[in-house]
């Protein structure tokens, strides 16, 4: 699996966990809605920038937001 | 501090313990040299991938290398 579809399919699960929708989570980090539709479809390669602007809104600390990202990678 | 400042930082620190030159680090994660400065001088935002490809020559997991940002971030 590829890094960027790896990081889209853990930011989708952790959206729908925090119950938000794209445009909800979208307009909380700061990025465009069609971005994060980009980004968890695994169509954009997300700035280490991107990470942490997403993180907050979805309540999870950047490194460990990371971290399953790396273990959806090795699955 | 901003996140290219923090990432910097780390990087440089992290490569510095690794014992390795800027141009050993680029060769082992396929970067060039003249971005792995870019990097450390805070002058560029990495690509999660980038973030990826610098912590295996680095030997951190790439949540760790995360988690020192972070704490860089709020020093």
């Amino acid at each position: 699996m590829e890094i960027e579809a790896a990081f889209g399919g853990v930011l989708r699960e952790l959206r729908v966990k925090a119950g938000l929708s794209q445009e909800e989570l979208a307009s909380q980090s700061g990025l465009h809605r069609t971005y994060v539709s980009l980004l968890e479809r695994g169509l954009r390669t997300p700035s280490l920038s991107t990470v942490f602007s997403l993180a907050k809104p979805l309540n999870i600390p950047p490194h460990e937001f990371v971290l399953l990202v790396s273990e959806k990678l090795k699955s």
